[in-house]
């Protein structure tokens, strides 16, 4: 830590903060430069981190020298992390591919999809159970139904089940039925949700709010890791920024960004990302371009009738050719599809 | 709704799309314009809404005609409501001021803030108990033992007490020690949170998420009046942007723009919105300028040893010197304070 | 300066680091932590300031210690500055009032407006000649008509007239006819027209860029200061966020920020900041309120015809109500009106 | 354009909106659905993007159909446009690699960059003779001089040259020593400059603003076609957001975005959009994937000692093993390089 003082500072002011640092147990180091006195911190910055020095008088600012996550860090695991779900392994070589409906709206319509998903080479099938909507009067999904729905088909298939935790009621469900516990964007700093699914066994997709610094973002999955889950697997999914030619602007920086701070496998989510199909194919070849671990994409029967986020599903013979096209380029950068 | 046709729609997809519309009971209105075709449909906007027009071929954009909430709406309840928490009235002629320190430390810190604030002239407590932090280092809150000191303070200043909660399951606790519940900015679409309050009657203070825009926060609260309790209080408190000067923007338009909007109360926090105590005197006066109907300010009586948010807690002192600046304000604009 | 160096730095790296720094005529200070080793950097920041340290093998990052304006900053000169035009002073003890037509779209409407605005109290004339418009295919001005109109009504009425310049080719122009030289929120990094604007002698007023942080509107500034033109007044109109109710979102936090930091007055535009004429009294009082040293007001006489913003001008009866309002919220924080 | 009226609108207000639109020449039609009474209007949509319909009593919201550009949209031209450049085709089935040092710095290193990124496959030299720079005190370039150098090296290798304009004035020096101008982010609304460029015969670079949304994006280089010159190449360079890790947020999505809306080709420049070296890499593969018609990477001998942007600046033989795997990737997407 190090802490800018002002140019005014007083000796007495420059007296209190070298008692306080010690009185915590850290060593204080005063360098007087030709504009400004900088105290450099030595000892744990974790100490300091939750002390407000920018309050007290003659302090002008507190610059930290460490980042603020551990566990998540490469730093503290310089490997990149594989993430197992049966045999699927997500962070390796191969890049993964989770595929299916947004909503589960019905037995027929999972079995169908993820047939055609499996045919085209998806890993493991998405669906949601539990949907969070930004109006009340949209379908909210079918709940319990729809896990038992997923785990059938999923059973039926041999593919891993990803779906949605909006509630910690909800846990022992999750783990009953899925494979993959989601956290949603809207829910990445429901503490008490990161916490919950920490004390599972059970691998989690953890995606990025929409308003989260890559930093925020890595703290909320060092929430996971801190309860003993390690099997974290993050996703970028879009941010808000001005434009809105998309709904959402798919953050592709995010994946060598994170790639290069933590060791934690990432995806991309394209569908929810854009909010429209035709942009889906652009974008998932760029994510895997850009060094992604493994795409998530929506893919319907018949998208002028879904339930929920119909504009942004590819039809299953779109969903094939892309895969085709997807595998060339994991290809050509080394992965394997 | 109107559906603008594509330049080179054919008939046979305009003839599909006036099909998919009359199939749901509604009433196509074709006008053909120099440019475009555009379909106006008759009927209730909500039918179409979780249809997914825009991926019928032939149709290039869809825009509704309506806004997408109802029960917070100014058309609903042309008169601004009134929310009542003991004897304190929320969105009347007064300005209400909610103060306190960021989170319950302890006994005697609350008990003093308690009195300072009450001496000032605040009409109700804040205080966190269950504290959201985005590292799972820092202080996450006393829990219940600081509702208990919560709820024994109110009754020895007379003062209701706002507190925050995070998880659906504490929601019985918050009802017996509180007096208004919070759901912070990043719960703000926890959904399940929101049907959970909305289920209670309890008054609700509803803090505007991070990157929520307006239309998302109307339909936030949305979920809280359609469960049956309207006694919710809108909360603007900074957003994200890229500004690094403050450590969020306290959007004060959001005031005048969801006074137009909707009838609910809305308050200020300038202490959140701006993450600086120097900044809290001139937006707290501005926000009543504006026309907030109150504030929340946290206060705090030594910010260099807050184990939360120091920087941007005023200490007593200097509230209550803005108490004073604050009632001179409201009574240029027409309010009391 | 300060420079983190890497945890696995090798030796030969932080010694080629100190060299470079020595061979820049500055002093290192090695500091070893518990995590990191630190090199303070003593001496001008300047020099360091240029070179990209961050790319030396072996540093992890490099944190200023400075501000990297100077003339600008209250630091430099700790007093407020108060530019004078004519007899207005702004940043002073009296609030500066701008007001008159978006756009200059004849004489006859430009002397019944600034005729108006004068009678309710303004104090300088706003009229645009040059409009930068969004689209090849608006309104884009009179030009040199409109110049010769505003110097027309501003000797009738005896306001000082404010307009934007554009191209560094109308300097002389401006320099002819206008008061206060305007720089519009999309030229605020037009560097070539900054520094033709502080080679002359007019008060410039600057606008802040959509989407500049205050840093760079403060650097923006400083490019006219180092020019030799210390007459310059600052514009917060609004910056570009997510949210979609208003046209911009007005940062009002920016007055009290920009007081802080530099001794240049702050005004506030919250016709061009909101883009809706029923924002525009609201947000003006809680400016006033926040601290700001005057306003910018879009006024017209039949905002229905009027050829460019029409949607957030006031008429000027309503101008004229606001200004009353404007003087009771002045008065109560310490200002004149 | 669709009037959507207030629910209280009255008789005579409804009167007055259709004599308003009568008056302009067009045609109303009056539509009453269940909850809204809407106005249709038939006719030019450009007499009425003038009109501030808006403030008009008893209207609600006013709804363009039309994109208000014309000369950019797919829908004026639908096959893609090619820009040539010498023997270079930018917007065919080549991905053409412009390549060169941030600001020309002198002779040698200019001549050391150039011949470096020739022999790795570059097809354009990128060097900056005016810099663009946000603060005065950073290197502003070497103007005249550093032109004549892109000049004389332009020669020896047979690459042609792309630099900036800032100011209209250097207009002719620029037709004078470049092949292509560009326009910088910072004056993407710099209409006047605009306008400069749209009367000269050269291809024109237009790089996106920080903060422009994709439509005014293409608004902007409307002004240039709509002056006559049609060899105009978009550049998307990142935009603002509130993400720290990088220096912008390089938007890919744009290019699909602007592909689908636009004839005009479409570049990426990851080196100014994320401000990082190491992130370079990953970003252009990502974006010849997501369908790039080019790229703009910054090559420097020595990173180190660069006058602007080392940090974002590869060295030659970084450079020369990217082109090989962007070669593959342009490979499996049907492009050549």
């Amino acid at each position: 830590m190090i802490i800018v003082l002002k140019p005014d500072v007083t000796k007495k002011q420059v007296a209190h903060i070298i008692e306080r640092i010690k009185a915590l147990g850290l060593k204080p180091v005063v360098s007087k430069g030709t504009e400004r006195t900088i105290v450099g911190v030595i000892g744990s910055e974790d100490i300091l981190r939750v002390q407000p020095l920018e309050v007290i008088p003659g302090v002008e600012k507190v610059m930290p020298v460490l980042k603020p996550y551990k566990l998540v860090s490469r730093e503290f695991r310089p490997e990149s992390s594989i993430v197992s779900v049966g045999s699927v392994k997500i962070g390796g070589k191969g890049v993964v591919v989770m595929a299916g409906p947004c909503s589960v709206e019905n037995r027929q319509m999972l079995q169908e999809t993820a047939r055609a998903v499996k045919q085209a080479g998806a890993h493991i099938l998405r669906g949601g159970a539990f949907k969070p909507r930004t109006s009340p009067y949209s379908f909210q999904g079918l709940g319990e139904e729809a896990l038992k729905f997923l785990h059938e088909v999923s059973k039926q298939t041999g593919m891993p089940v990803v779906t949605e935790l909006m509630d910690v009621r909800d846990t022992p469900l999750l783990e009953q039925y899925a494979d993959i516990i989601q956290i949603g964007a809207r829910n990445m700093q429901n503490f008490d949700l990161l916490k919950e699914v920490g004390q599972t066994k059970k691998a989690v997709l953890l995606k990025r709010g929409l308003s989260a610094t890559i930093t925020e973002f890595l703290l909320a999955a060092e929430y996971i890791l801190n309860q003993g889950n390690f099997n974290v697997v993050l996703c970028e999914r879009g941010i808000r920024t001005f434009d809105d030619q998309t709904r959402f602007t798919l953050d592709l920086n995010a994946v060598p960004v994170i790639k290069k701070l933590s060791h934690l496998p990432v995806i991309v989510d394209p569908s929810h990302g854009t909010g429209s199909w035709d942009y889906v194919g652009p974008m998932a070849k760029a994510a895997v371009a850009a060094g992604a671990d493994g795409l998530m994409i929506e893919v319907h029967p018949n998208p002028e009738v879904a339930l929920s986020d119909g504009p942004q599903s590819l039809l299953p013979k779109k969903f094939t050719a892309l895969m085709k096209e997807l595998r060339a380029v994991a290809k050509v950068v080394g992965r394997t599809l």
